[in-house]
């Protein structure tokens, strides 16, 4: 898996001047876009098929700061996965390859009609592929 | 009309110790909606007669920095209605009543089909409203 | 303690028609801006002295989705501080009562040259304050 | 001058199902960063200097509404610059070329002590840059 790189912009930084910590949220999401597209399975291929994947949980502990305009290397891994829940794990690390970061997000696969979708039956290929990476 | 009152949060703040110019354009909106909530048509009654108002333009002069925590005062008029544009103007001012920011907004009304509205005809009470606060 | 009140703002949704997960954090600040102005530290009095009070960790567990334009009550409670670390705790509950979210937060209080404060010696009010909240 | 690209994050859509029109300002600044990175005057190098160069208007033109996850092409041209006052212009454009946003910002240059710097007289290779652009 190829890391995601995010470009810290201005408008994320706080009066501190540093990143405001609510980003490193939202960069998780745009490492978990990233990561979904590289498995095959990005967003526009799940919502085509009907399934969305809201965040149950989220936990960020900030270990660097980081500061305008410095770029920020994401390595996403799958921290478990057996059926329904989906946890990821990721790494926010500086040039220097510093911890920046450390997240995790919990997920579940929703279809239209808000039911929890079984993977291991209805998308056999997805489930294979969150599996393997599980381990 | 009862002004609208914002109080500046810490993650709206830049590194240049002062609020993020682009969440002015957000403050319009909060304002917007107070204002439409007022004159007895908002966005929810609005959604449930199925009308999205989207914004077509915004402008934003900045007179002078806003901080956390203070809190600005808005002022919203309607700058013109002749039945299809709505035209707004926002007057953002500080505690000791310095003007901060001046702008404006531009919104149509589209149904769920996307068609524009004719609000003289379909919502006649609405198109009052507007067309006495445009005076 | 008076919980704080949020108004969900139309920006803070997303595709899915609920608050996308981000805004939590944010509105955990909000929260606890105004839990240390309710106890008589509020964040203008603690940069007077210097002190920022970074965050180094937060969890968010979402429980039911929030929608525009509802009002979520936030209740903060001191989950742990024992002198240098404050573990704050948030819930966050719909007008029905239904909790939404239940958030944490850990902060650390540092000087201007970036020092651990010890709040005992330096500032026993605050320090007072926060242990008897803690239990 | 090389364009900027924005990949649309799923955070920045809001429950219209496009996104938000906040964001553009956003983008704008993103574009603007990229800019003066490529023109030789980077935020870090001006920052070094002292110099901060505020936002004092911007305007945004809606023209189409852009979805995630798809990739905006923003084009940044100086529209004026005299000595002072710096106004840029946007074209933000979908992948097959439709215009989605016009936007404009204008700027000023500011010294450590809020005086306003004469890029003529103190850079005079930045001026002539900006008016060489100007053309």
């Amino acid at each position: 898996m190829r890391q995601y790189e995010h470009k810290v912009q201005y408008y994320e930084t706080d009066k501190m001047g540093i990143v405001h910590h609510s980003n490193y949220i939202r960069w998780m999401e745009e490492a978990r876009v990233d990561f979904l597209e590289q498995i095959g399975w990005g967003f526009d291929k799940l919502e085509s098929f009907g399934i969305v994947s809201p965040v149950t949980a989220v936990t960020c502990a900030y270990k660097a700061s980081t500061v305008f305009p410095e770029i920020i290397s994401i390595f996403v891994t799958v921290e478990e996965f057996k059926g329904v829940r989906l946890k990821l794990k990721y790494e926010m690390r500086k040039a220097d390859n510093t911890l920046a970061c450390e997240g995790h997000s919990e997920h579940c696969f929703l279809d239209a009609d808000g039911r929890v979708v079984r993977l291991k039956k209805e998308y056999p290929e997805f489930y294979e592929v969150l599996v393997s990476l599980a381990k």
